[in-house]
């Protein structure tokens, strides 16, 4: 099969709502990239955090199995360091094989849940 | 007319809420890939779905006809076996003739409904 | 300035959930496409709507002038007819000047609203 | 690194849900474009805001820092005039340095929060 993606990504929207961690873990409000790999080799994706105010974080560091995907939580990269509630970000994917991303937010700091999602932007 | 779309896509976010089934159909939690077949011949696509920790799932089939849209609920496969709840996955749709993939998702588990769509990503 | 645009687009989602018309216009479930038409020239646009079981409908025609932008309520249009709710159709946009189309709608079935957004498919 | 993004965005939808301005300000509705500059020069971008019955207004102007993300408020802009709320508008970007936009929306009008969200439209 031919390439399933693209190596670099951009998501110019990144927010985590600060929210109560003691819901279950699929209503807690979280910040999504879904990362689909659906080549024959694993992808070793490197992450940057851009910031308003200060110089970005990272890079976190991810692996995606072959034929695999992965539904990365911002709200569980912890290395280097943790990303902030409550703070606007944006992120830039770098992987060494082609993969496709998804951006995911669930909102659920009100009684009901809001949900949006949009494809990355594919650099190259 | 000149061809509409492309004939390999993939969808990176996946996830089917568990829901009451009971529910009316327009208000039970859906994950829907809209395909759009404006073409002259019918198209049959190939849907694959990959998951975080085990083999891919598929092909499922399924023919859209000439001049015609198909809202595909992934909770509606079966064949060759049922997509799981409350499991993140991936797909990926390859057609024999051009045409446009959209990913939406109604989630009605909580009291109201909350709605994501994006266009899935044309490979080629 | 360059051409901001494309002159053939494409929605694979269409669904205009039943409401009650007699809310105020703006709390009204509908489905818009969003048209820029950022150009010196008017952009005359025809729009074809396709379902899952009949023909397509159409074409609809409307003018966005130039350097204006019309957000089109899929619940307005009536010539040749009206769209039905509660069906599933996909869309396609074909102008004489470069536009911008984006799909958006509103829910408000239940008691909150709930939205969602994509860019459409450009053609060429 | 390779340049980040593209000089010219579009976004075709544009709203501003008129609020109450008195809640918290990450609870007001607003509506949002996300500018990402991961590159190692500043960005000047001129925005201009399109209308349905008037002349476009703008161009407004934002530095987005090299290496920085700026979540920009529409109900924010005020220089040369304000945007009016419950008002359709459309947006052009010009940056003289590559960025990536992504549109997003809150709404709060009502009880719970809705959201929406979708990548720019890329045009050179």
């Amino acid at each position: 099969m031919q390439n399933i993606g693209k190596k670099i990504w951009a998501i110019a929207e990144g927010y985590i709502p600060a929210d109560d961690a003691s819901k279950a873990r699929q209503f807690v409000s979280h910040e999504t990239a879904c990362i689909l790999n659906a080549g024959a080799e694993d992808a070793h994706v490197e992450i940057t955090v851009y910031f308003h105010d200060r110089d970005p974080a990272g890079p976190y560091r991810v692996t995606v199995g072959a034929q695999r995907t992965h539904h990365l939580r911002f709200n569980d990269l912890k290395d280097p360091e943790k990303i902030p509630a409550d703070t606007d970000f944006s992120s830039v994917f770098i992987s060494d094989q082609p993969i496709v991303v998804q951006h995911t937010r669930l909102d659920s700091r009100r009684s009901d849940i809001a949900l949006l999602s949009t494809m990355a932007y594919p650099i190259s």
